[in-house]
């Protein structure tokens, strides 16, 4: 099963409900693109690759409804369906490429409805396949940085559910598992959704990796006594200059990693590179909920004043001198970003 | 209410437990120096300088106990309860302070077991009572480098409750508000136990100091967007060189704050310095449980799968080249920490 899949049969989008896991593994069926903008927002369905996949994946939802519906207002009404899925995460850039490749294809069909609405699905069932390719080959050429018996230090979820398979940073580490290197993942539990201890946790113990959780605070402290090969995550957004907006916590990391001459590894699909954006830092961050903070339970009790309030920013900018080496499709790329990228110097090892 | 405090009546210390606030605010009776040592052990009793007066009073439980017993082999067993007692916390040195200035009393006593253990209960109330005193001048120090309308960001519980009353470093917040300044505290969480999010705010909502709860991770993206004034944390231990042995987080928490150019903080009292440790890579680290990190719910799931395992350091060390200054009773100390302190350089504002 992948992290998301077209059902044929019923003509709906299956996905696994990422908020229940490691307890419960439930598929989820998405019928509209507003159940999927429901999904994205409430992140049932979250990692940036999978989200370019959805973000298609919810236009072939709207287009197919009009269709069958035979609406002659199709043609705003899918629009406005783009723009709110793309608004249910704000500040992944993949979530608006898959949206934006879907919504092209309408744009340049001069046929109805009815056909248009087939060639979108066709091409976001190409986007899903596309993105398991780019992802394995994502992992491959990142197992090129992992050597036998490394300990790796991985941030948030970056695995097979942060992709519809093997995703980003994490498929790196299973790649080189999986090719018989012996690796050992600390996995920071990620606060606040603790995407690290339920979900990176649980594709540890399904692909037999040899894995032990740390509270993210942790990562300094084994960080500076040695023990730490290299550090992995994944992107939402990479910026011209080669800042990444990921999950927050990885500035942090970053910092602590740089003090301790441990490599910074970032894998991410050039779907995840925003060229528009010249700085991390111009890129306004999501903050969501402060429910995502506060409604953990500590000993059977509620981990805070029952007034409390929490500030529950999403992601944070690791400004690009942080980061050793940013892995993509097409290879390794060292510093300098910005010139590198735009003339794809890549080296592999 | 204290704390920690001596019933004279009943002859046995009451403490608050830690573990069920903000929930329940639970008053636990402490009779013997063993149920001393789980109290510390299980962290119903936690925070560096209040630890050093539940060591003193841990010793005088025993004493007492072996007074009423008449014991003629008193000597070797409080001994032993006070390794018992220090042992409890390896990391804070202010345990061992108390435990050994009550040992250091029944080591002169010439007397015989009850009248030295008389002795031992005066200076156990004493430890209290300075315990009072040295963080009140704390915490007015502290407070002097605390302006109007400051947003602090403060790391862990250096309360009122980490202390018999005040604290450390949140001591001075409490006092510069207090005092009429107007301050807003960014109260990190503090994974594992979450004595930020439990305690700091619960202490913010006594004192009606306005607060916002954030998860560790996300300090970096307040450091970075420029809306921290300064960061303050306390000490579990201070090394000669005067790098901070301070709860797990505080490292990565100090980093971000340096390379933000926001100021670092540590306040506690002259019992916390060690002078007899270099430096602070050289102190060993208390690993605590796995449990501290996975017994946890979310959405009312396990955070982690069922046989998941978790690495739990309970401090890192932040080197003096991160700190700003340090505050003690005595003033505050800028660096260089060593010679500073050993020729007691203070300046205060």
């Amino acid at each position: 099963m992948r992290t998301i899949e077209w059902d044929k049969e019923n003509r709906l989008v299956v996905l696994i409900d990422q908020r229940r896991l490691p307890g419960q593994l439930i598929h989820q069926q998405i019928k509209t693109a507003e159940k999927m903008v429901a999904a994205i927002r409430d992140m049932a369905i979250r990692g940036a690759p999978v989200l370019g996949v959805a973000g298609g994946f919810g236009v072939a939802l709207k287009i197919n409804e009009l269709a069958e519906a035979n609406d002659p207002n199709w043609q705003p009404k899918l629009q406005q369906a783009a723009i709110e899925l793309m608004a249910a995460r704000p500040t992944a850039v993949n979530l608006g490429w898959g949206v934006k490749r879907a919504m092209k294809l309408v744009e340049k069909s001069r046929d109805n409805v009815k056909n248009t609405a087939a060639l979108v699905l066709v091409e976001a069932l190409a986007m899903a396949e596309e993105d398991v390719q780019t992802n394995l080959q994502l992992a491959k050429n990142g197992a090129t940085l992992i050597n036998d018996a490394d300990v790796l230090l991985h941030h948030c979820n970056t695995g097979a559910l942060a992709g519809v398979d093997w995703g980003t940073a994490f498929g790196a580490i299973r790649y080189a598992h999986e090719s018989g290197k012996k690796v050992k993942v600390l996995v920071d539990e990620t606060r606040p959704r603790l995407q690290g201890a339920r979900l990176t946790a649980w594709e540890c113990e399904q692909y037999g990796i040899p894995y032990e959780i740390i509270t993210d605070n942790a990562a300094g402290f084994f960080l500076q006594h040695g023990v730490v090969n290299a550090v992995f995550f994944g992107a939402d957004r990479v910026a011209e200059n080669g800042d990444v907006v990921n999950k927050v916590g990885t500035y942090m990391l970053s910092l602590a990693a740089k003090a301790n001459r441990v490599p910074v590894y970032c894998v991410f699909p050039k779907s995840t590179v925003d060229l528009s954006t010249a700085s991390g830092m111009q890129i306004v961050i999501e903050e969501r909920d402060s429910g995502e903070v506060l409604d953990l339970k500590y000993l059977g009790e509620n981990i805070a004043p029952a007034s409390a309030h929490a500030r529950n920013p999403a992601f944070d900018v690791t400004p690009h001198e942080l980061i050793t080496a940013w892995v993509t499709e097409d290879g390794i790329l060292y510093p300098p970003f910005e010139s590198n990228y735009s003339q794809s110097v890549y080296n592999l090892k």
